[in-house]
C-alpha cells in the first residue's frame, strides 16, 4: 500500500523544486528593530461581480478599502433571504461599509477591526444582515482581521497558501450575521485573528461567491500570472464568475454541499445525476499585496504623521457596492 | 441544478438547529476591561503513540506542556530522512522541546512564541531537523502560535472548526523544518498568527501523524464525547492509529496525494487499485480547553506574582516524547 508505507520523505539536504522560491533576502521581516525604518503598507485591488439577475441593481455586497494608514479592507454580504420579507438586502451592508469607513479614524477603534465592526454595527440603522470580514495591516507587517460568517481571506507566500481563516455558520449555507435583529451576531461573535505577514504576501479575501467557486490552486496559479493586484482581482472574479454559472463545475460549494448530505432527488440519480455545478451569487474580490516603505526616522519617532494621515483618510476611502453590472453572455 | 440555484437559505429569523449552541452568557469574552479580575488558562492533555516499527524506541516526536502562566503547548516532529545517514531524528526534536521549556522564561522571550523558537533552536546542537509548532495563551485569552512545517493547530468553538492553521511545506511530504543545517528554516520562515480564544474553546494540536489521518468531523465529533481533555487527547491519537494502519481508509494523506497527482502503478490500476488508506507515523496529539480563573484586583495590579509563577515554572513543566509504547495488535 503506497500511501501508507511512504516514510516522510524530505531528505535532509533540500533539493527545493525551483531555486525562485527562495531569494535571498527577498522577505523582510517588519520585526520591531527595523520598524524604525521600514513600515509595511498593502497595495489593494478590488472587483465586484453581481449575481447575474441582480446585475441591473448591483447585488448586495459591497466593499471599501482604504491604502492609507497601513491599509485597510472589508467586505461584506448583504442576506438575501431578506427579499422575501420586501427588505432590499443591500441596503444593510452598505451602509455597514459605508459606516466602517466613516469610524476607521474613530479614536475608540483604534485600528482594532473588532472594535470598528461594533461601531459600524451600532450606527446601522437599515434593516437587514450580512456577513463581514475586516482587516488591517499594522505598520509592523502584522494582519488583523474580524470576520462574522463566510467571507474568506487567505493569504499566499511562495506559490502555497499559507493561511486561511474558516468560515463560521449557524448550518450549511446559513453563516453568521451581523444583523438589525437581536437574534443575528454581534462584534463579539467575530473570529478575531492576526498573522504576521513579510514582504511581497498576497491577501486574497472577498464573499462566499469567490470561495464556492474557484479552487486554492486556481488562486494559486492567477496570482502567479497576475501583473497587479487590480488585474488579479478582476482575473479572479471573472474565473469564480465564469464557474458560478457553469452547471457543470465541480465547484468547492456542490463538493461541500454532497459531503454535507446534500443530493440531488432519487429519480436524478436513478438518471445518474449528481449534485454538481458552481453556485450563482454575487462575488466579491479583494487583492492586497504587503510592500514597505522607508520612513525617515524622524517621522516614525513623532505621533503627529499617523494623526495628520489619519484626518485625511476619509477622502482617500473607496466605498462600493458595484464596480461591474455587465449582464452574463 | 440544485447547487446553482439555491439563493442563501439564511431566513431573516434564525432557526437554530438546537438550542444548546446558545447558551445564555457560557462564553465570556476576556476583554481589557474584564482582564482585571479574569484570566484565560488553559486545561492541557496530551498523547503520544509511536510509528508501529518505532514503538521500541519512542517514535521521533516530542512535545512539552505546560499550564502555568496561561499555558504553553509545543510539538516537534523529528525529520525520519535523517535515518538513512545513521542519525537518529528523534534527537533533534527532543532537545528542540527540552531548550523550548528551559527557554519559556528567558527575558528576551517574553511570551513569544516565535522568540522562543529562535532561543531554543540556536540552543539545539543535535543533529537533524523536525517540524515544530508552539502555542502560548495569554492571559487576555490570545493564543499565541508560531509553526514551521506540517504540525497542526484548529480551534473548535460551539461544535465546528472556527481557526486552522496551513501547513508549510517545499513540495509534497517535504515540510519546512527547523534544521541543524544552513539549508533549513529557522525562527523567521515560522508561520506566526494568533486567534482570540473564548471560554470554552477547545484546541486541538498535533504532529502531521494526527491530521494525516483523521477529519475534522471525526475531531468534532470526538470532541463532543470525550469527559476531559486527556481522554480527548487519547481518543484522537487512538482513532488517528487506528486509521493509520487501515490500508482501505481513505485518509486525509491519501486523499492529498491523489489530487497532487500521486497515483498507484498504472498495472495496480488495471486492477482497479487507488492510492488509498492511512499513513504510520508517529502521533502526538495535544487537547487544550480555555478556562477562566478569577485573579483578586491586588494580585492583578502587582507585577510580583507573574515573575514568582514564572521562577517556578520549570518544574511544573512536562517534557516528554514517548508517552504510550505499546504494540500495534
Amino acid at each position: 500500500m503506497v500511501a501508507s508505507t511512504a516514510s516522510r520523505l524530505s531528505p535532509p539536504r533540500f533539493s527545493t523544486p525551483s531555486p525562485s522560491l527562495h531569494p535571498p533576502n527577498r522577505r523582510s521581516r517588519f520585526s520591531p528593530v527595523r520598524a524604525a525604518k521600514l513600515e509595511a503598507v498593502l497595495s489593494i485591488g478590488a472587483h465586484l461581480i453581481p449575481h447575474p439577475r441582480k446585475a441591473a441593481s448591483g447585488g448586495e455586497d459591497a466593499f471599501f478599502a482604504n491604502s492609507d494608514a497601513g491599509g485597510v479592507f472589508a467586505i461584506a454580504d448583504g442576506v438575501s433571504g431578506w427579499a422575501e420579507k420586501n427588505v432590499n438586502p443591500a441596503l444593510f451592508s452598505r451602509e455597514l461599509m459605508r459606516n466602517s469607513s466613516n469610524f476607521l479614524n474613530d479614536e475608540a477603534v483604534s485600528h482594532d477591526p473588532q472594535i470598528l465592526l461594533m461601531k459600524a454595527h451600532a450606527a446601522t440603522s437599515s434593516i437587514g444582515s450580512a456577513t463581514v470580514i475586516i482587516a488591517m495591516l499594522e505598520k509592523t507587517g502584522t494582519l488583523k482581521i474580524a470576520s462574522v460568517g463566510d467571507c474568506g481571506l487567505k493569504v499566499i507566500r511562495k506559490g502555497q497558501v499559507m493561511f486561511s481563516i474558516s468560515p463560521q455558520e449557524h448550518y450549511f449555507d446559513c453563516p453568521y450575521q451581523i444583523s438589525s435583529e437581536a437574534e443575528g451576531q454581534t462584534y463579539k461573535d467575530a473570529l478575531v485573528c492576526s498573522v504576521n505577514l513579510m514582504e511581497g504576501d498576497i491577501i486574497v479575501s472577498g464573499s462566499d461567491g469567490l470561495f464556492d467557486n474557484i479552487f486554492d490552486q486556481e488562486i494559486v496559479s492567477i496570482i502567479s500570472e497576475s501583473p497587479s493586484v487590480d488585474e488579479a482581482a478582476k482575473a479572479l472574479a471573472e474565473l469564480a464568475r465564469k464557474h458560478s454559472v457553469d452547471v457543470r463545475f465541480d465547484s468547492p460549494y456542490s463538493m461541500e454541499a454532497r459531503s454535507r448530505g446534500f443530493d440531488v432527488p432519487w429519480w436524478k440519480k436513478l438518471l445518474g445525476g449528481k449534485l454538481i455545478g458552481g453556485k450563482m451569487d454575487d462575488i466579491t474580490v479583494v487583492v492586497a499585496q504587503v510592500k514597505t516603505v522607508v520612513v525617515p526616522e524622524d517621522e516614525v519617532q513623532g505621533g503627529d504623521t499617523e494623526e495628520q494621515k489619519g484626518n485625511e483618510q476619509g477622502a482617500a476611502a473607496v466605498v462600493a457596492y458595484k464596480m461591474n453590472d455587465e449582464e452574463v453572455a
